[in-house]
């Protein structure tokens, strides 16, 4: 390995940083720099709604590699430094912190410039050109500690969006004491994880503790010296309107990429303005790596880019990212399965596998088994339900659950997906059984019988 | 389909019951008959312990498919009945009633005669060949039952086997008030589930409840009138005596199949006396199956035969069985993977794959994990250690866990084995994360990780 390599990183989020810890792994020797332009170093941005609640204690808490740790890995971390200019030709980054430019060559360079919260266009959302006081969104700890100073209890809060980010918010606000309303303009809540059907439990379990409109747009917001007073929405089919009092207004409703970096030295991008990259996060300009929210990636089943919106993808690319970026070597699946879990009101969802809006319905099957974590004999059982999709020949392509441990029996699909099992295998795995932990038959199999019947139904 | 077809079963355990429903569900107009010993239809064996606790309230709650579900479902079920003698030549199986002889002609005959507990060669044991007051196995209804009028809050109580039975007693007995003692002729606990290493954590955090002699073995029992009142154990390497004064003595040391009706007619057992069964569940006799803790079947990974301990795999064997004898076609995976998992005080463990003696050692590469359920920054995580065993070209061939979902997590392992997954892939597996659900990267792969570098530094 060379010494004098120089690896040069933007951004120090879970992209960013991530790279700048696997690069000092592969390559003890190689400098490393890393420029970030917020004010923290590496932190998880999903640990945000859990410290406006206070079950986490601190921001600070959610900081996962500190300026000390960077320091002794002897990596340079520039923090509220804004990069300004790459000369690939040059193999130049020239970035600014405060008034001082500090320019540096690099050998190898990792964008890592993540994505900016949406603002959909909702009329009076903006007061010269910033948004009205009590509107925010939930992306850096900046913007969180606003919130958290927005909070009163019994104050009236409304999310706008109903995924994953959305729904943790409407949690961790509740359990601060405020009347949380959320809007979703999809059919219903959760349209990206979950099937229809499955988010419905979702829906109906969550709706004890939050008011839940779906196919509802935001249209107008009311302000009252300069503060929102309420939102106004409109019903996507009867165009009927309604008016929100509310003291807080949070918009989550999905991210842009931020590429403008990326866009000046002539990365491919895709139509949506994702950098387009390949499993060991190379970019179309030699030398120049990106990984996470910035950039999109092939799903592994559909093998159809898809843009990546979680930490745990990010973190994947960048391990990748890092290691190439010093010489070694690592390649992860060819595509992301996009897995992903949460926890809303106590209630765990998980899923695995591609949006099955994006694959042609005639051409998936899907089995869904509804039952408890335990056996009937066992008191303290707790629902559990899965669905699991094929295509039509019983390859398993996705699966969702809702309940008790979600998120490891989806790991168990994720498993299979990655080994391209047949329903027909998995159907007969033998799971682990024992009365105070789980049933002879565990959920994750008998959804595969429920597609394996339909399967010998149709030959 | 025959509509005259009968298939006869003896024994109505897991293995027996789940053979007589899957066998209706297969043909719906075959005459179905089983033969039962004992006063009771299909139960759970393995609830029992939480009966005698309260945990599950009455005894008649195991019983997972009723006489009338039985009757319901046109099968002849015959409670208290003896098969005394089958015919293979005129397909014939002699049963007695009380005084009633019952003849009765089969098409195919489903064995599953289960096991009968092992009583060690123990001095004073028996009392006029019968077990002396106060000692008992924990096998059927009548055994727990018989334990749950011996017990008394403040009472001792001593186990013998520290397997995975022997330990869930030691659980209960402690939640009934009792103060439980544990003796374990081996190096150390529940040997035949988990590595030495694994099984340290178990007996470390368990010994806070229970007291345990590991390296012991039982060698007398004293009697105070006909009753146990103390125990004599002996270190093994020391010879060292110790008196243990017990009101309750349990045995817990595995079992031996009862084959004795198999041996009749010629079915071949293996060396222990296990009937040989391959995955439709045949036996070496035609038109007879066998199945559940009577049989030995081939081991997944290793191919060598291993005899069958679990419910949860007795089912598998009995849907196999009930589905071929009725004319349907079920083949269950080439092997057991001997998936099992328990809960003792809380703490839940799993393991899956052949036990790791039987392999030669420097065949194996072995990789260990252990932290927290969730992510650093997140309260409330719990310890979770995961131990994998590759081959040295990294072929996964088993795991162990414990800890927190122990049992989900190694459903995710027993996928990987069923697929022949290869640690290097196995570790790049994109596992469901939030904060308040799964760290970022979920101890199932880091364990992964540990195998790739050992396997990484051969090269």
């Amino acid at each position: 390995m060379n010494e004098d390599k120089h690896v040069v990183i933007i951004g120090c989020g879970a992209g960013g940083g991530t790279a700048a810890q696997f690069a000092r792994k592969t390559d003890r020797k190689a400098k490393i720099t890393v420029f970030e332009k917020g004010k923290y170093p590496q932190y998880s941005k999903c640990g945000l709604p859990y410290v406006i609640s206070g079950e986490i204690p601190e921001f600070e808490d959610l900081i996962e590699f500190s300026e000390e740790w960077f320091a002794k890995s002897k990596i340079g971390l520039f923090l509220n430094t804004v990069v300004d200019r790459i000369d690939v030709k040059e193999k130049l980054v020239i970035a600014k912190k405060q008034n001082e430019t500090i320019e540096t060559k690099y050998d190898s360079l990792i964008i890592a410039t993540g994505a900016t919260p949406f603002i959909p266009p909702i009329e009076n959302i903006r007061e010269n050109n910033r948004l009205v006081d009590g509107i925010c969104v939930v992306r850096t700890i900046d913007d969180a500690r606003k919130i958290s100073s927005m909070i009163k209890k019994g104050g009236n809060a409304t999310i706008i969006g109903a995924g994953l980010i959305g729904l943790e918010m409407a949690d961790n606000l509740v359990k601060k004491g405020m009347n949380v309303t959320v809007i979703e303009a999809l059919p219903s809540i959760l349209l990206n994880t979950l099937d229809v059907d499955m988010s419905k439990i979702v829906c109906e379990e969550i709706s004890k503790h939050i008011k839940i409109f779906t196919d509802y747009l935001a249209t107008k917001i009311k302000n009252d010296n300069g503060k929102i007073c309420k939102v106004v929405i409109k019903n996507n089919e009867t165009d009927e309107e309604q008016s929100i009092f509310t003291d807080l207004l949070i918009i989550s409703v999905g991210c842009r990429p931020d590429t403008s970096l990326a866009k000046t030295i002539g990365c491919k991008l895709n139509e949506k303005g994702y950098i387009v990259v390949n499993n060991k996060s190379e970019t179309s300009v030699e030398n120049v790596y990106a990984v996470g929210d910035c950039t999109e990636y092939i799903d592994f089943v559909t093998k159809k880019p898809t843009p990546i919106g979680l930490g745990s993808i990010a973190v994947r690319q960048a391990i990748a990212a890092g290691v190439n970026a010093t010489g070694g070597k690592y390649e992860p699946p060819a595509g992301v399965l996009q897995t992903c879990t949460s926890d809303f009101f106590g209630l765990e969802i998980a899923s695995v596998g591609p949006n099955i809006s994006s694959i042609n319905d005639s051409e998936i099957v899907t089995g869904k088994f509804n039952g408890s974590s335990l056996p009937e004999y066992f008191p303290g059982g707790k629902p559990i339900t899965v669905k699991v999709f094929t295509n039509n020949s019983g390859k398993i392509i996705s699966a969702q659950a809702v309940g008790c441990n979600a998120a490891q029996r989806i790991n168990t699909f994720a498993c299979a997906i990655l080994a391209g099992m047949n329903v027909e295998t998995l159907r007969k795995l033998e799971t682990a059984y024992a009365p105070p932990v789980a049933p002879t038959l565990d959920a994750v199999t008998l959804a595969c019988d429920m597609v394996s019947m339909k399967l010998n139904h149709r030959r």
